[in-house]
Parts: C-alpha cells; sequence; structure tokens
C-alpha cells in the first residue's frame, strides 16, 4: 500500500502569518500522496463583528444560524483555502482547494435540532466520503487542501468540524492507503501540564483516554480532538499523532494516539 | 474532436435566486463535456459597503486594492463558487469549484500598474491555462466551476475578468475540443435597439464590430464581452454566442459571433 499523510492544521496557525508559512513550507516537503484539512481561525469571528451579525454560543460551541453560514462559506471555502493553495503552489505543491460539495467529496447529515439547535452545521457517517473521487486525485498528483464545509444530499452547505473530517477521511481511505493522520497545533503533543511544554503524554491508549478523562488530565478543549483521534486509531488508521506544527516533518514528534485497550 | 460547452453566467443572474436557479438546472441539463466560469454581481460592492471598504472606480471600473482583493476572494471563490457548486450537485452535475490558484489552473500577469493601476488585477496571457490539467479534469467526469480569482506565478491571487477567462479558456482547449462559448446575460442577443428585444443582430463578424462601434450601436457596456468573443472567434473556437440565460438549451439562438472579415 502506498502511503498518505493527512494532515490537520488549526485555527491558531491560520490566523498567524509567519507561523502558517513556517507550516505550508514544511507541509509541501512531505513526500508522496498527501490532504491538508483546515479550520477556521478567528477571521469568521471577526468578519461577523464587522458585520454586526451576533455570534451565539451554547456550551462554548458556535450555533451556524443563516446569517452566519455564508460568513462561514466565505472565510473557510473562500479567503483562507483559496490563500493556502496559492502559498502551496508558490511552494511547488500541486494543492487544489476543495469543500465536501466539490465532486460530492463529502457529504455529512445536518445535525438534529434537538437537544441543542446547532443550526446549519454537518455531521459525517458512514459513506459520507467520496473516496474513489478522492483517490482519482491522488492519482493525477494532486493535493487535495480541504476547508471544513460539507453539503447535505441535498445540496446544502453545511459548517463542519475539521477534526471530525480529518478523521473521517483518514478512516475512509485507510482501506487503500497506509494512512498517517497528524492534527497540527501549537503545542509539542497532549500536555499532563499545559503550563509544562515538556510534560508531552508520548502514548495515548484508548484504554489511557478513559483514566485521563476521569483524573480530569485531559482537558474539555482537547477532548473532541483526541476522540476523533482515537475513532481513527479504531478503525485501521495507521498512525495517529497530535503534535506541535513546528516539527511536522520530524517523524515520531508528538503524542501517538493507539488503539490499544491497556 | 469531442464537444466542449463552456458557459460565462454574469453577476445579474447570480444576484437573482430564481433565476439562477433555472440557469443552473439548464446547464446540468447540457449533455457532454462543460465547463462553467462566473462572475460576480453586487455582492462584493455590498459587502464592502457593510465593512466600510471604498470602492474605487476609474473610468467605471472598479480598482482591486488590498482591502477589496480578500472581499472578491470570499464572495466570488467563496460564497457564489460554492453555492453553485452545490446546486449543480443537487441537480445531478458533477461540478468542482475552482479558481485560477487550484493545480495552477490559470496563472495571469498582474497588469501594470501605468497608466491606471488598477491594484490586484490580473491579464490572462497565451500560456495562462493548464491545458493538460483541465483536460484530466474533464476526462474524470468533472464539470469544473471557474470563479474569476487567479494567481500569478509567485502564487499571488488577483481578480480577472470573467469573460476575458472564458474566452482564454475556449482558445486554450480549442486545440483540442469542439468548443461552444457561450455568454449568457438577460438579453436576447446582442441588440440594435436596447428598448427592442426583437432587435437581435443575428451574426457579428470582425468587420461588422469595427463599423457597429464606428455607428455607436454597440454600446461601451457590451464592447469588451465582444472583443473577448472576438478573440474567441479569431483563435480557433468553434461557435460562440451571446445569448439570453433562459435559452442556453435552445441551440442557434442569439447573436452569433463569426471570424468572417466581412
Amino acid at each position: 500500500m502506498k502511503k498518505l499523510t493527512i494532515v490537520k492544521i488549526g485555527g491558531e496557525i491560520l490566523d498567524d502569518k509567519s507561523k502558517l508559512a513556517v507550516f505550508l513550507k514544511d507541509f509541501s516537503s512531505i513526500p508522496g500522496l498527501k490532504i491538508l484539512v483546515h479550520g477556521g481561525g478567528k477571521m469568521a469571528s471577526s468578519l461577523s463583528k464587522e458585520l454586526g451579525v451576533d455570534t451565539k454560543l451554547v456550551d462554548g460551541r458556535r450555533l451556524t444560524d443563516k446569517d452566519v453560514l455564508p460568513i462561514t462559506i466565505m472565510v473557510y471555502a473562500g479567503l483562507i483555502n483559496k490563500t493556502v493553495v496559492a502559498d502551496l503552489q508558490s511552494y511547488n505543491c500541486d494543492a487544489v482547494g476543495l469543500c465536501g460539495a466539490d465532486a460530492g467529496l463529502i457529504t455529512t447529515t445536518k445535525r438534529k435540532e434537538s437537544p441543542i439547535n446547532y443550526g446549519y452545521v454537518g455531521d459525517c457517517q458512514p459513506g459520507s466520503i467520496n473516496v474513489k473521487r478522492i483517490i482519482q486525485l491522488l492519482n493525477l498528483g494532486i493535493c487535495p487542501v480541504f476547508s471544513a464545509i460539507t453539503m447535505d444530499d441535498k445540496g446544502q452547505l453545511l459548517n463542519t468540524n475539521a477534526d471530525t473530517i480529518a478523521s473521517c477521511l483518514s478512516v475512509a481511505l485507510a482501506e487503500y492507503f497506509k494512512v498517517s493522520l497528524l492534527y497540527c497545533f501549537e503545542h509539542s503533543g497532549v500536555l499532563r501540564d499545559l503550563t509544562d511544554a515538556n510534560s508531552i503524554i508520548p502514548e495515548l491508549t484508548s484504554g489511557r483516554v478513559e483514566a485521563l478523562k476521569e483524573s480530569r488530565i485531559i482537558k474539555t478543549g482537547m477532548l473532541p480532538k483526541i476522540e476523533n483521534a482515537l475513532h481513527a486509531a479504531l478503525n485501521g488508521v495507521q498512525e495517529i499523532r497530535i503534535k506541535d506544527f513546528k516539527s511536522l516533518l520530524i517523524v515520531d514528534s508528538g503524542t501517538l494516539i493507539s488503539s490499544k485497550s491497556y
């Protein structure tokens, strides 16, 4: 099986031009097949504010109502996506910017409105990923760059969690490739103590995640990312790491997420 | 040679949901290979206004300065492009939304700053079109949907005229396909008298364009479109028509632009 590297990059790096440049240059030099998935950053919130669109939060999560949806599409699938693609092209990486609607690559289901109505938010399902089309693009030597906008089966665009998209892509493609899924952010890995950059947990097994959750060492903010990573580990993805964006090219760095139960 | 239909759709149709739906449904049912190129519409101007970004015009043409460029990218390559793609997908047309940066499909040159500095505006050159990649996408059964955002060879995104992009794509692909280039707008064709929908000029040859320009029958607003169409006619594009978006599927409707000199 060929190797395929799937990298997710978070908003805090997208928001900082110099960090983004470092990351994209490194990403371009990853050999072989690769896919980039990017989040949103603060731009959608600041644009909403400028436009007088209220950001409504429930339990710290933003609602994507009918006024917020077009802003997320403009920022994520437009400005961020195309800027990243143009930068990658300038580093000789043959990137193509995509959202889930393009070629029906990622079809999601609008989240149920009860108990909380998150608005135009899509959830990945088994079968969400159009694997055949993605493999065709990869075989052309193209590097797909996904924003976290997807579509339901009726053509409704939906805002979707980028960590989840990276996880779902990895699982769907693990049948055809030896997939490395790398979640890149601003810490060296999953830390025992957020104030100590040296407190990296080198390996997180599904069993240990439960224990760490109970002891509250894993904080709420990290949980969804770890759960997406674990989902990939439990569904055939060869290697999953949560790591520092500056160490993208350093093999074996960060926290390895594994499917072991102990 | 296989037939390839390249359709350009203007802003006034993009601005009207019901007109756009009629057009996209018809576009979806065009048999064979096809490409859609779309303009911008009023949304970029209204968003600029809401954000307090001044729209600067010179001779009626908008300047794309550093504040306007991100707005055009968000609106053209983001919101309009992905909404059109999602709609086409819902009509079973396997669309992929692209800008010139994607896969380096359209590389332009930033327009010289003298005598007028139009800002971040790109001009197509011979060789701008990455023909090989576009043919690969068409061969996969994909329908490329282009916004009028392109890139220079250093990765700078540039705002570009959509009529010109449609013309350049047609010329570059005319070597490989029997190309029909259809400029769709709100009139039945090029009219002798804008107040009379029945005054269509059925055929415009390069010779007649000069005569009509002199007699001022062709108004300033139509001239760039006609010149782009003529460029295609003089460079091997099989059929070029300027026609009503509602008559997209009616063969031989509108004004035929031909390379004849008389």
